[in-house]
């Protein structure tokens, strides 16, 4: 058999790594698609003169086309049989990417544990995205369910790592030279700065997007993530193509523009969770609660934790859990990141 | 409140100087994009090859290009709380925007007037597109009627500038090395010459393209134009995303390389109104006018004058206004505009 | 008349060479903008570091962008009053195309027969695209149906080209350095080499892709292929836009890559039919059989010759022909290629 039909439970062992395939060299196409798939506004991001006003050589992508390409590679080896994505932790940017620069990621298989039905299994990984020059920019845990192929294959023993349920603040990692004490804030697009934020502050970001199936294929491809869910409207029964939940990471984050433009730069990710389903038609809006705040070293530059959440059409204002404490069926995705902001 | 409510009529004061947000750096990137969006077959603007033998260094990028990352900055200050696009004038192109560069735009206020019934006004600004070096590389003046927020908003005295009908073929900026002496017309595309087109001469641009959302969406959000009504189907009652006009100005240029590809470079834009909103579905033709020709000081460089008419299914031809002076139906755009055509 | 009526069949001479407007010059954008559209995973074409590996100064240009951009150019001369794109043979990739590479395209008429009824004849060109340097990257003959516009034109006397069934190995040009003697497989994504695989041996590609209007649109645009058909919905009576037969052929080669991850480069194209229609909404699938197997005199570099078949929904397995030598209605293209694969 020449194709590949993904790993299954029984295939992975702890302490594993993993060298997934494709290495990827980003440049100005892919930022520009991103400002086309996305209403992504970051000054840093799209404007060189910006950012080296940040202390940046140039303007590096975004750090979600980072994660996107890194998390697209684990695809064919961590996901293909998956039959749901459970979570993230520990995730952290550790350097930026620059055009010009190719990508490769490496997994770490970091616990196994087996459902009680037996047809499945919890697989945790800590991904490395990785440069060229071999330093890696990007890490952060996943943990998949999957399903297992034999169902007479033995269990193995539980391993569930200990997580962080944040990275802490004094573990974030400022991008060499960064440096907002000059920074513009008309540039930027608002005037409000760390400090006029307050933890516990919502924010409703008004804008929204409605999705098409042509832009999540796009996007979706672009990072080489070829999970056929995405694409195979043959696929499920009842026709629809899924969206990849990295799809609506993006939407959401570059909607929250509106009320967080100087949350310039995401450099950990604590957690998150794709809450429902997202299909084509559906109306993307986002809000964002403060989680916490911290200073940092670097100069002008201070963290701010936040709680990203994706809803569609028909979600109450600021919508996240039932009584029951279940997603409220509107919610598509809970996000808590790390992002650098000016003091 | 920390998002972007926009402005209002009675925010805005003569003579104030607005600096837009979000710089942006563009790239091969978005010429790519550009041709994947439109039927763009501008030589000068398709080939680096065919730039130099015109006496640039390399191929800019399409003029529109410059023209909606300069616009599309604009419009969170000044048409987020427009009723209506009214007008364009007095525009020229200053210099080429080459990859690599990084725009900005400033917009000065340089007309206020209320309207009657005290619940609106028309803004007239000149908007001026500068690049990393504080070169202008392009201006014009836009008028938009904005809402007031406060019925009782004290009325500014009214100041309507003294416009341009058209841009004086004296004024018109020729990209400095600019030499058609040597241009080649089979590598055009098409043999017609400034010397062939006559004052009077209307032209069907023959090709059409049927509009899709993804496609408007991903144009109009590559120029950071995040207007709602152009992305969100829950916004206008009628579930319609009303398509930026600019997408249309776009998508009609380039259809007029069909009878219009030796008019290269955009130089001035007289004036413009969008006669009829565009929705997806509809297929947009165009067809130009010759309004003028004129000579310039560059070498084998002759300027022509254009009317260019984009229309929807069912326009009758060479379809404008009515017996009544308004515009049929069917008509999407009425532009003027000045071009460089090899002599 | 200023707009190009195209040419009919009695405007064709032997021996003509036509020198095809637009050059164009593709960057990263034209790059990223061909994974976004396509499923294409090939690592050579992906990364600069994995194609430096494989001996190249960098990563070129897909291969298929290559013959789309040449192929595009083509159209408004050859194809735009063609009834039917009847075949490919004796195609060949000469050199690499690098970011940065200004392409025009060149074909001259090898053949001309018109047909019975004295509407119509067959028209045979070989058309060579050549970069800034003068050097010809590819080179492809192609014979196309096309109407006479007036029926009393005279007929030419028949030439009829004697056309090679399979471009001979000996033939294959192998990109100057390419050396697959350290070729990494896992990087590559998969573990089969060439003395994997059989003659005869059928792969079913197993993933596919639901086409949407909006991406062969985008794509079809990219190469600067205007054919009405692909584009405007009100000019075929069922409404319906047909997809350019070469988004069909970059889909499956890429959905090709489960299965044919180190078939890398293409170096010649044999032949080629597009055996029925694709229309929006169509899901392609993919399967191949491999034709043929040489070595080259390039270090650890194979060449295999497969046959890529696209098929959309409904089909049979490794669907082609029925009984009675047509190709099944499922059968979207049949094409026959060498490609090169680490030993």
């Amino acid at each position: 058999m020449k194709t590949n039909p993904g790993r299954f439970f029984e295939d992975y062992r702890i302490g594993e790594v993993i060298r997934h395939a494709v290495p990827r060299t980003v440049s100005g196409g892919e930022r520009a698609l991103y400002h086309a798939l996305y209403p992504a506004r970051g000054a840093l991001y799209s404007s060189d003169e910006f950012a080296r006003a940040c202390g940046l050589p140039q303007s590096p992508v975004d750090d979600l086309i980072a994660f996107h390409v890194v998390f697209g590679k684990t695809v064919p080896d961590i996901s293909l049989n998956a039959v749901a994505n459970l979570g993230y932790a520990e995730g952290r940017w550790l350097a930026p990417v620059w055009p010009g620069d190719s990508l490769r990621s490496e997994s770490t298989v970091i616990g196994l544990k087996e459902n009680s039905n037996g047809k499945s299994g919890n697989v945790y990984v800590r991904t490395r995205g990785i440069n060229q020059r071999g330093e890696v920019v990007l890490e952060y845990v996943r943990w998949v369910m999957v399903r297992k192929n034999r169902a007479d294959a033995p269990s193995p023993d539980a391993v569930v790592p200990d997580l962080q349920k944040v990275v802490p603040a004094a573990d974030l990692v400022i991008p060499e030279g960064v440096d907002f004490s000059g920074y513009d804030f008309t540039l930027a697009g608002e005037p409000h700065r760390w400090g006029d934020y307050a933890v516990g502050e919502k924010i409703d970001h008004v804008d929204g997007v409605t999705i098409e199936e042509a832009e999540h294929m796009l996007a979706t491809r672009l990072w080489q993530n070829t999970a056929k869910v995405h694409f195979d409207a043959t696929f499920r029964e009842d026709g629809k193509r899924l969206i990849y939940g990295g799809h609506v990471i993006s939407m959401a984050r570059a909607l929250s523009f509106n009320g967080l433009a100087n949350a310039q730069m995401i450099v950990a990710l604590n957690g998150g969770a794709h809450a429902n389903p997202c299909f084509s038609g559906d109306t993307v809006k986002a809000w964002s609660e403060v989680l916490d705040k911290a200073e940092t070293a670097a100069p002008g530059v201070g963290a701010i934790r936040l709680r990203l959440v994706a809803v569609k059409q028909g979600a109450a204002p600021f919508a996240l859990k039932g009584e029951d404490g279940k997603y409220a069926p509107e919610v598509l995705l809970d996000l808590d990141y790390w992002a650098l902001m000016p003091i």
